[in-house]
């Protein structure tokens, strides 16, 4: 078999984004054991930084060990019942991904639409919860990376709450690339992943659980369906016990410690006002030069930007060009998307200028 | 918060194990995205290998995106469903686990049980498999981590079949340190872990279906309760189809590709003789110096061996200064035997006559 001979691409997806030098760096570091004093230390920065990033005081924050949708995963096997009926907004591929997790926890689902490329309507989700009693969790995806729309919060998790439901935000593609502020927006869960605008390599999935959510879990009937991905196990070894669970990704936390402490020395501030500007300019560039973004004006997320295809153009064999001759990688469409739009992500250590511009120039030179 | 400073250890425990340089040199290599051609080809020889490894020709033969406790949920929430009858082998917390996973999928489940140190008895699960009817699986552990036992297949194997039940077999341990001889010995699904005889960092479960367990899938009556581990859908992302299902752990999947390759290029037999030789090795030195072994003779893992402590000495103060003083780790017993044995792993990378000696000169200074 081959040595491995990888590389690497200029990784203007949707995720996996560029990974930081000094964090590949973390991940060739010599291991120690999941219960060596050091790799509690480095947990515990781990937590700590998470917490800064979520904005959070959230006790139960924790990196699951798992991609992003192990993250989703986990927040609804722990905190759905068989029979709780939940209510999932959905305006793209991961609010679809919600209602299959929480279908196969049992819940009962009770959706909220919008068409793709816009944002959900706050009245339409006051609208469900007024005509149905008794809802668990509203879940909602705050960057659909599907569409590139970014979704408000502050008025649906006020509804959320007179209705005294538990608030589920995906931030998957949202975390270090735009404010999430878990604390002051009353998320109850939110979940993310570590190859969006965190630059860590894919392989972990930041969890933070607020204190009514925790109560929801202690409370249970039954016990969590999923051995793996039990908050109530997990939360012994990441707390102050240090209890066995599993072996944890000992490399990847390291690779994410030193990814979170890279961003926050950039600073928070900065950082968001980094992917702000530069997913503006790409945008600006894209409409100048004549193309359609599909996110509706007033919800584009910095970090993914999603625009129709020219008519006649053959998305994937421009993707395979897009590769072969630029080493740059981005996504086409998803689902019924398929094959007409393209999806840029200028996420963590991929969104700088020299990427906005070495994109808009590759573009514009295969298509010409 | 201060950079990352893990000078590493010398891990002898019973997992995480030392990582062969070049292995997480590969941990280091710049990303490629997950649908990228490239990745598809890592994805291939990946899985050309595991099969070699696992002495399998299976079809699905995946490494999934989890530690080794992921690859025994995956099986279980793929192969079982509710009411489902099951019989778990235990004598060990391994074992104890399994039985904890499948209740979780709502198995109904008998348990066959032999004292700790000591394998399972094939005619006690002849004696089970004949009392109840409609058994869909048994499953048992090969390497037993909690205590050192190697537990012999062939015959279970054969009783299992006899029964028309599924054979399930845990390698977590014993992948890469014992054959483990899936299409010979008949095992229908089979997991493993990275962190152990294949010496790659924890992040990954291989897993191994057969024909038969594939077609157990195929006609589930329910949805696999876990999305995240649904085979179904991962099988076609690591099929010919190549959907996306969620972004793989791309830079452990280059890890454990490195660590195949490794592997091979020593070659099967040679790895099994090394282990075999230098578990033998500590085995002895244990026993001329007066220390008795946890397993029963004849039951003995070469990579994982357990020894009682003798009377007085304080566990975990003695495996401090063993950490402080030689940078060696080693693992006390866990359940029943926490603070009577220590458990010391000489596996993959770690098993060599270096760290044999090592040990054992560090064990005797500071007993003395």
């Amino acid at each position: 078999m081959k040595e491995l001979q990888s590389k690497g691409r200029i990784l203007l997806g949707p995720g996996p984004s560029m990974v930081h030098p000094d964090v590949l760096k973390a991940m060739a570091t010599p291991l120690v054991g999941h219960l060596d004093p050091y790799f509690f230390e480095v947990m515990n920065g781990t937590r700590d930084m998470l917490r800064s990033v979520f904005g959070t005081e959230n006790e139960v924050t924790i990196p699951m060990s798992g991609t992003g949708s192990a993250g989703m995963e986990t927040v609804f096997v722990n905190l759905v019942e068989p029979g709780d009926k939940v209510v999932i907004c959905i305006n793209g591929v991961f609010g679809e991904r919600m209602k299959d997790v929480a279908e196969r926890c049992g819940a009962s689902v009770e959706e909220v639409t919008a068409p793709w490329g816009e944002p959900i309507d706050p009245q339409q989700v006051q609208k469900v919860l007024q005509q149905s009693k008794n809802v668990k969790l509203v879940a909602i995806v705050q960057a659909e990376t599907s569409t590139g729309v970014r979704q408000p919060l502050e008025e649906i998790s006020r509804i959320v709450h007179e209705h005294e439901a538990l608030f589920v935000v995906d931030s998957v593609t949202a975390l270090g690339g735009i404010p999430v502020e878990v604390d002051k927006l009353q998320i109850d869960a939110c979940y993310s992943g570590t190859q969006k605008c965190l630059s860590a390599p894919p392989g972990l999935s930041p969890v933070t659980l607020s204190p009514a959510a925790v109560d929801i879990l202690r409370n249970r009937k039954s016990k969590v369906q999923s051995w793996y991905l039990d908050l109530g196990m997990i939360s012994n070894y990441w707390g102050e016990d240090r209890f066995y669970h599993h072996t944890a990704p000992i490399s990847m936390v390291f690779a994410l410690y030193e990814a979170l402490r890279i961003l926050l020395a950039e600073g928070l501030e900065n950082v968001y006002a980094r992917h702000a500007e530069n997913g503006k300019l790409l945008q600006d560039e894209l409409q100048k030069a004549g193309f359609e973004l599909l996110a509706k004006e007033g919800y584009r997320l910095p970090q993914v930007t999603s625009f129709r295809l020219p008519q006649g153009v053959d998305d994937a064999a421009l993707r395979k060009q897009l590769l072969q001759q630029y080493n740059i990688e981005v996504a086409g469409g998803l689902g019924a998307l398929k094959g007409q739009i393209w999806r840029v992500g200028l996420m963590g250590y991929s969104s700088n200028l020299a990427n906005v511009r070495l994109f808009m120039t590759a573009l514009q030179d295969l298509l010409s």
